[in-house]
């Protein structure tokens, strides 16, 4: 199979996947590698492990280490943060629209205001007015678009999206898969880059 | 507290401790940053999450990961490594020996040794007499060091040590701690040495 890019995976509610959402565009912008953007549900692959909610919220050690280690990393990378009041938000509505944006070319755009919205304004991103707020942000018709997003294709498109994550052996978000190379986490976004100039370019 | 350098946290049977174990020296030969050798033990700190083996055996997807990952990056670092027979092994004694090593000044080179052994060799470090070969190859007479390392003192030194080690918030390994910081895993040790330079020197 020919290697055509970085396949970025990402789930809405991840503090780790906010970091590279607002980083991977300036970090490929000279290399002229092409990022498919690729949505998908940790809840299911959570639940299958028996968790919950985030393993942040469960370990507590970890998730205050979390939050601390995104506050100095956004504060490196030159990225507004603010600590949500709620966390995990759900993102089912917002990864339905990227979902059907990415073939449509304006996944980005819109998923990086949602991140924003959720992890620098403290925003709802759960609530469909806030969803429609930023569609209308970015000109489209807010009710149309989430329609469309919530017609059974689309949320099929979804569910299968989140089956190819686990199929492919995803249990975190965010995820770069380079040919079939699996990098975990922000902090292996310049490796995915790396590899991807060294084994495949 | 005036802060005297970076504290090193490591576990012997942490694949990315080793990473840093092999990195850590020639990080800070340059820099005149003081490091501080923590062993400690990750086994009552899985235990009291509900693991009874480490994290990497029981998520499978994850362990998969790791190993990729870990062959991919002491790659990248030039550091040797065989995936171990057996993970993850037994660490208890190589930690008693290091605990006490520390403050007697040989710690890291003993602690480089066992190290290799257990991922580089697949050598059995829970094995005494491997302990007791690798002592006697830094000059060391191997069953005085070992009885040594087994008083009820020394025990006790390790014991609290991991005590201490919750009570920081550790709860994974390596971890640096710079300060009251907390930076965890290998992919932090570049941080933890830049914030050291930034905020304490």
């Amino acid at each position: 199979m020919a290697v055509k890019g970085i396949q970025f995976w990402f789930e809405f509610a991840s503090t780790y996947s906010y970091l590279s959402v607002m980083r991977i565009e300036r970090l490929v912008v000279d290399t002229g590698i092409p990022v498919e953007w690729k949505p998908f549900l940790l809840g299911p692959i959570f639940r299958s492990q028996g968790w919950n909610t985030s393993p942040f919220n469960i370990y507590q050690a970890k998730g205050r280490y979390m939050w601390r280690d995104i506050e100095r990393l956004s504060s490196k990378y030159n990225i507004l943060f603010k600590k949500p009041t709620e966390f995990p938000r759900n993102g089912l509505l917002a990864a339905r629209v990227a979902c059907m944006a990415e073939s449509e070319g304006w996944c980005p755009e819109f998923t990086q205001k949602v991140f924003k919205a959720n992890f620098a304004e403290d925003q709802d991103i759960s609530d469909s007015t806030i969803i429609s707020e930023i569609l209308e942000s970015i000109g489209k018709d807010g009710s149309h678009e989430i329609a469309r997003a919530q017609s059974p294709e689309n949320k099929e498109l979804l569910r299968k999206q989140t089956e190819e994550a686990i199929n492919l052996g995803i249990f975190g978000a965010p995820t770069f898969l380079v040919g079939t190379e699996l990098f975990w986490g922000n902090d292996r976004l310049e490796n995915a880059i790396d590899w991807y100039k060294k084994h495949i370019v």
